[in-house]
Formats: structure tokens, sequence, C-alpha cells
């Protein structure tokens, strides 16, 4: 993360000078995001400098977050009735924390490495509805997991109280704040999907 | 519906004859989102028609749908442990089921108004996101109240297979289908938003 901030930062300031000489061909901008002006387009250029580290960070929470649960989870197996395996909720909430993992990784590594390289790998346009389909689909995926393996913890806590009960209550509250970040980053991703030109 | 449909349609049909003179002053349009150009705004006038009349489809699907699931699963009560009132999922099922029926009931309602009126009932931008936020919100509510109940109601299943579980059966789709529709409305509430300036 910090080396993509250094990465980032002096891009801004590199380009902060040319701009105030070559000011009659910016007039041409006049889109609906960031109007005329040489204020304006600065303003722009860090709000979307901000928003792709934002993206970046929230993605990062992402990973981790769904990365212990997933952990937590596939480790949970005590013996007896106490193994994750025999319960349909606690293997869904496994397959759901291995795709976020795997979808955010993904995505992470991507944004990594436009950063770093200032190259794009998808079009910009094909990338902006990959980030907000895939960030909808796998927050939607992480609450309906998390949501499915919550009564079922609830019943056996009111038996009993062990180990294997509160690593499954670890393992779903990390998905709960998987959910939270990536429903976030869905924002962010529809904002940038929207400002895209002929869409 | 077929109201609104007569109330919008002739503001297009006025509109239209001054389109084809005026054609070279469509290269200037070079916005995001709509731009000068009349056959520019024409489009862009059709295409929020559209998006008003989709979105208030999609809010009667989803308001129909989560009024049979809130009244099917209200009336599952056929004694002993076939009560629904003695499953904490059910219960939360039918508590979202009622949420999501007030909602996209009040939001038709503001829409049916809106559009027979022609008169806003809230401030644009305030509408723009009242309306994102409630339907992405909703929609969560719906999936995860939907997940939490499909565990317990197949492991019913299992067991034996009578008029109770088919009951729950059946409003747990009708949540899922409202929730479908809800999901795409909150997509074209996002877009809604993402067009309103200053935001």
């Amino acid at each position: 993360m910090s080396n993509s901030e250094e990465n980032s930062s002096p891009k801004i300031h590199v380009q902060t000078p040319p701009v105030a000489p070559s000011a009659p061909s910016e007039s041409q901008r006049t889109s609906a995001t960031g109007g005329g002006g040489i204020s304006g387009i600065l303003r722009r250029w860090q709000r979307e400098d901000l928003m792709k580290r934002g993206s970046l960070a929230l993605r990062g929470i992402a990973l981790f977050l769904s990365l212990i649960s997933f952990i937590v989870m596939a480790s949970n197996k005590h013996g007896d009735w106490r193994d994750f395996d025999k319960y349909e909720e606690y293997r869904y909430l496994l397959a759901i924390a291995i795709l976020s993992s795997l979808y955010t990784g993904g995505q992470a590594f991507r944004q990594i490495h436009e950063l770093s390289t200032a190259k794009q790998l998808l079009k910009p346009k094909m990338a902006a509805i990959i980030d907000f389909a895939g960030d909808q689909i796998v927050a939607y995926l992480l609450i309906s997991s998390a949501s499915s393996a919550i009564p079922l913890t609830n019943r056996m806590r009111e038996g009993s109280d062990n180990i294997f009960t509160d690593a499954s209550a670890a393992a779903i509250s990390m998905s709960i704040f998987a959910f939270l970040s990536l429903a976030a980053s869905a924002l962010i991703s529809g904002y940038k999907l929207s400002t895209q030109p002929y869409i």
C-alpha cells in the first residue's frame, strides 16, 4: 500500500506544472463530472486519485478479512460433531470466503500493477463493468453466507459454548466485515462506472 | 402506469419535429451524461422516461412479491411445531418482508404521484440518495433473510414434506425474487444518483 501511494503521488506533482500554460485546450473538457477550469480539472484528478486509492484500500481490507474468515473456518475441526464440514452453512461460508479472497486478491493485484506501471491491463469500460458487477455480486454472496451461518451458530451456543462455536462466530463476523468493505467498494465502482462515457 | 404513459408521451411528440434540421449541432455532444444537441436531449429524455418507468415497474414487482412473501409466511401456522413464530429465521423473514412491502409501497406511491402530478415531493438530489440507499439496504436485507431461512427449511424437508415446509419454501422464493427486482432497481437508482450534478 505505501508503495502504491509513493508511486501515485509523484504523478500528480509531475503533472501539475504543465497545467498553467496549456489552459485553452482544457476548456474543451465540459463533462458532467468535473466542469471546466484548471482548478476543476485538478480537483477531478485528486478525486479520481483518492477514489483509486480508496477502492484499493477497501479491497485490501476485504481480502485480509475474507482470508481470515477462510482460514479460521477451514481449521475449525475438533472431532465428533464439532467439524465444520458436517454443516452445509459452514461449507457455504468457507466456499464464499475462498471466492471472495480470490476475487479481491485478483483485483488488488490488478490495481497495484496498474498503479505501479501506469498501464491498463483491461479496457477502461470493461474494467469498470467487471469491477462493479464483481463487487456487487461478491458482496451479496458474503452477506448471504454469513446470514445462513448465523442461526445455526446461535442455536449451538444455546446448548454449549466451546471452541468450535467461538471459531464459527469469529469466521462469521470476519465475513460480515468483509461484506461491509466490499459494499463500500461497490459504491465507488458504481460511481466510476457511471462516469464512463457512452455507457 | 397507463395514465403516466399518456402524460409523458405527448411531451416527446411535441418536441420531435425540430430534430431533423439541426443535425450539425450534434457533434458538440461530448459530455458523459447527455449534453447539447436536440436529438441528444430527446434521447436523454427518452432514456430518463424509460428509467423512471422501469424503476416504477421493478418496485411494483418487488412490492407484489414481498407482499406475497409476507402473507404466505404470516399465515403459516398449522399448530404444534409447525408454527412459523417458533423459529427466529421465519420471524426475521416475515419482518423483512413487511419492511420491504412498506418501503416499496411508499416508493411506488411517491413515483406514481410524481408521474401523475408532475410535481416533486422531495428535492431531486435528496430523492436520488434516499432511492439508492433504500434500494440497496432493502436488497441486502432481503437476501440476508432468505439465506438465513433456507438451511432450516432444507433440514425440515429432509425429515418430512408437509404444508408448513412448502409454505415456508414459497415465502423464501418470493423473497428471493423480490431481492432480484430490488437489486435491479438499485442499479437504476445508482445510475440516477451519479447523474445528479454536484454530488
